[in-house]
């Protein structure tokens, strides 16, 4: 079975500022992503392709953080992050705080098939993205209005982060997906945290917290508040559950997200690719935005 | 139980280079950081406290790869890595990336105590340092002879780092305790690979590769090449395996670093407390500097 997820964060999604025509820009660019995953799959792509495609459709949504539409950061500039994960050679790729890269997905893959590392982060990152022919965008590429917005109101605040107000507090991107030769991959993308300092870096790029996969297992993308997803290195921990204890993906990502993680405090969801092809999605928080499909004919799109 | 173990890095440890007074210079150094931490534990002190402690004592000898005496980037500059992890809460704190921090590990303890991140990274880590009341010092307060050699070797030889002639080539410190409450920590500290670049970030600062701390199961502190122990996060498969399946910290430790490493092509070792306070250290490289200590009387430094 050929299958794919993908999300667009989790947290507080108030029914209330969720207009219907809201609603459905944020249905159609998921929809989009998961249709252009799932196309890449059914023509015979790898699960690595699928997810780039999917993650970079997102990417380039003003709607989600990550990439074009990312939050920006207590200086008012947006730092991304990204990572992917190759469930067939367990070879990974990531970046952290990057401001010039348009698909920092695209980077993140760059990193694990050109590069001897996992993590590349900040200026040097992007000296590697250059030797590598990629054309940075200036930061005010990523500018829109309504994280702008948002800015203003944490810093006039000082916090963190608006969970009140804004819808997606959490939405980081993410895919997993099987493809026909069996193999899974899972792929992340972030701007982090609306008004982060001190050069915070979350789960997303983290190996093991935000991302994992592993064609023995599954492959996992999180989103939520990543400082406890990294202290429970929640995609590793779920697919170490699969491995180890023989547990179905399904009940171990439900586990990890409504006990580990409610445990010890942490907000958030899952999606989850087992090497079957099953795809499960599960979240602690009020909403998800998120999508799967597969060749059973399974097709949906849902918030709440 | 009281007890704590510590590492100075595990690599190719060329008993032809390794000088009877080189020798008596490293266990004098690894006997002063084992016994300074053993000594918090004895007098009743937090498993934190020691592991800090005894990694404090490593980052300001030069002969380890952390702190003075760390490698320099291609760039000639030393860029600092380390990370802590508090077995009774699970709370971490990380700092990749620092360029002016005399001891990481303790800027990685404010990290966890003091700010509601996990992982800060380049300058922004440093902005948090300086509202902490750290007092930066220059770069050139990390420059030892023997790594400006080593930079020069490994430029010319356009690689990343010089295997051959280094003692002590993934030399990464670390420390895991056991206090007399029970609670286990784990500390790592690093200077990363000699000649790195792109802002290359490896397993020392990532919770679950190089560094993790769990009551229910062990404390383990990570040492080798890096990338592959982020690829198959070490130290939480490590504490996984035992929380999930029963089996001894000591044999977990064993199967990964002599199995699961080894089948991805990693190098290096790790030092493990299990939650009675049994210590054991295990490697696939020919040494790893390392010392023992325990309330049965077990006192020991090795090297190979």
């Amino acid at each position: 079975m050929i299958s794919i997820a993908i999300h667009g964060g989790a947290g507080v999604i108030s029914r209330a500022q969720m207009t219907a025509e809201n609603e459905r820009a944020y249905r159609a660019d998921l929809e989009r992503a998961l249709d252009a995953g799932y196309a890449v799959l059914e023509s015979g792509g790898t699960s690595l392709d699928a997810t780039v495609t999917a993650v970079r459709i997102l990417e380039d949504s003003p709607l989600f953080n990550a990439g074009l539409g990312a939050v920006f950061n207590h200086e008012g500039i947006n730092e991304l992050d990204a990572a992917i994960m190759d469930g067939a050679t367990r070879k990974a790729g990531a970046v952290a705080g990057v401001r010039h890269i348009k698909n920092p997905i695209e980077l993140a893959r760059m990193v694990m098939e050109r590069s001897p590392h996992v993590l590349l982060s900040g200026a040097g990152a992007e000296e590697f993205a250059l030797e590598q022919g990629v054309k940075l965008v200036p930061g005010s590429y990523f500018y829109t209005e309504r994280r702008w917005k948002q800015l203003e109101e944490a810093r006039r605040d000082d916090k963190m982060a608006s969970a009140d107000e804004d819808i997606g507090f959490f939405s980081t991107v993410g895919a997993v997906a099987r493809d026909r030769q069996g193999n899974l991959a899972a792929a992340t993308s972030t701007g982090g945290m609306t008004n982060k300092r001190w050069g915070r870096i979350g789960d997303s790029p983290i190996i093991g917290a935000g991302t994992y996969a592993d064609n023995a297992s599954c492959a996992v993308s999180a989103t939520g508040s990543g400082e406890y997803f990294m202290r429970a290195v929640v995609a590793h921990e779920i697919c170490a559950r699969v491995r180890l204890t023989g547990v179905s993906a399904a009940d171990a990502a439900k586990d990890v997200v409504h006990k580990l993680l409610v445990e010890i405090g942490g907000d958030g969801g899952v999606i989850v690719v087992d090497k079957n092809g099953e795809l499960s999605m599960d979240f602690n928080t009020e909403g998800m935005f998120r999508g799967a499909r597969d060749s059973r004919g399974r097709r949906e799109i849902a918030i709440y």
